[in-house]
């Protein structure tokens, strides 16, 4: 099958739920303009903004951090170090080799070192281990980027992320998580950095062959502790009905952002959550580290 | 394992979503139980009420007539023929078959005496079978109900049905049919009598063993035109994450009727759509039949 942009090349993605196939070339157009978009539509970020990249080692969040330096956004990558068996090991390797081949340094933060690591944080919590994971995390990057100046913080969660996590909060009427599911959460009191998920138009297939087809090296390995998080079990469900009826996940998720999440919240501009409730939950969670930046 | 309610019988119904297994004497009751608190809650049917059951031959329309009638309402049941190859045949012994051996004799219509069998008119409205099918089928129901002076038309749509339904019509923002999603739709103008769909809190799994437990023969094969049909996909879909989250199809569902529903389509009342938009289409689709009662 021949590129449907340039009717030249080969195509080497196929992408039913637009219709459409690309050679390299042309999906990396395709693939940046998506981005691009999804950033002016919703104005995440500005040309003056310091972005905090929050780098995992998976393909998202290197990703990410590639297609923002390629439009040239002033960026540092930060990867928190879980301690979770070798998986971390692997994980902060390939981050670091990703960084050192473009001349940066990111900034790491070994929760061995400063804090706990995750299978003792949800142990202590009593707490499931993705759950913990997401608020740990969510607690240092804001607390680094407020700290070293940054004006945002940046996560990799793509289309297929956000369609499955709407699709949990749907199915259990969940307006709370409703109200603050969108790509961008605003700067807030108690220095909270704003927050922002430039990949939210573009989906997970499309992020892997861009990373892949740009000869990024990341973690393929799933983390050992996500097996049975509740988070894959809608993704499933999301990619079992996208097959049948490509496109569904995209009117899906900006269906929601564009209309209905103001109807199912009341018109609220999307608002913050407390950093971490599990701070209050479990006292000395954050060890050697100031609770507050 | 023994029965969760008399701890004697051994349980022949595992209802994990309950946290519950029966066995046949206590699942009847539990059944039972669950399809008053249906009716009552949303006031579906009273005592009063002359009932017209649509039965198909399948196990959930079955189920409903035979639960109707242990319930003491007055009922009838109406077939409608559908003229698709040898599963109408079929489907119309087996609701022949039961009413027999209780006494009853259904109305039954066929589409290829009155009316044009679903394949053919698919064919000439160019559309989905099921789509049609859905439509001739609420036209009959409705028009040989107020013909006939029923109050009111039942139709055997489970807890699975509905909810499938929901998240097709939430995939999409359907707000014009989230709006018409409800147990009960009262009787309005132009003879449109009122429709309810009692086993609205009961699974499929849950009418099926009662149809089995209760020996109740129905047509165990699909309906062949309806492989393709974009309901099963959501079915399947929300079995996968039923089964790893036990209760999230109940959940999902009872929280749309009792909350939701009314902030996602503006605190309306559960509205009419018109009995069959492919009227206005294809003219002539319903031939030798009076297009109003």
């Amino acid at each position: 099958m021949k590129c449907k942009r340039c009717r030249k090349a080969e195509a080497a993605v196929d992408l039913p739920s637009h219709h459409s196939a690309f050679c390299p070339d042309c999906f990396f157009l395709y693939f940046r303009r998506q981005v691009e978009e999804g950033i002016r539509k919703l104005s995440l970020l500005a040309p003056d903004d310091r972005v905090l990249v929050c780098v995992s080692g998976g393909k998202d969040s290197l990703v990410l951090w590639d297609i923002l330096m390629e439009l040239g956004y002033r960026t540092e990558g930060l990867h928190i170090d879980l301690g979770i068996e070798e998986y971390s090991g692997r994980s902060r390797e390939k981050v670091l080799a990703y960084a050192g081949a473009r001349g940066k340094e990111p900034i790491v933060l070994d929760l061995r070192e400063e804090g706990i690591p995750i299978p003792e944080a949800a142990t202590r919590a009593r707490k499931e281990e993705c759950s913990v994971c997401g608020t740990v995390k969510r607690y240092h990057f804001n607390r680094i980027a407020a700290r070293r100046g940054f004006t945002v913080v940046a996560t990799g969660h793509n289309l297929d992320d956000e369609a499955a996590r709407l699709l949990g909060n749907l199915l259990h009427w969940d307006h709370d998580h409703l109200s603050r599911q969108h790509p961008l959460l605003p700067e807030a009191a108690e220095g909270l950095v704003r927050k922002v998920k430039p990949l939210w138009r573009v989906s997970e297939l499309e992020t892997a062959a861009y990373g892949f087809l740009k000869g990024i090296d990341y973690v393929t390995e799933e983390c050992p502790l996500s097996v049975d998080a509740t988070s894959l079990v809608y993704k499933e469900a999301l990619s079992l009905i996208e097959e049948k009826m490509p496109g569904t996940r995209r009117h899906f998720y900006q269906g929601f952002l564009l209309k209905n999440r103001d109807v199912l919240n009341n018109s609220k501009a999307p608002s913050r959550g407390l950093i971490s409730h599990i701070l209050v939950l479990v006292p000395g969670l954050f060890k050697n580290v100031p609770v507050f930046k």
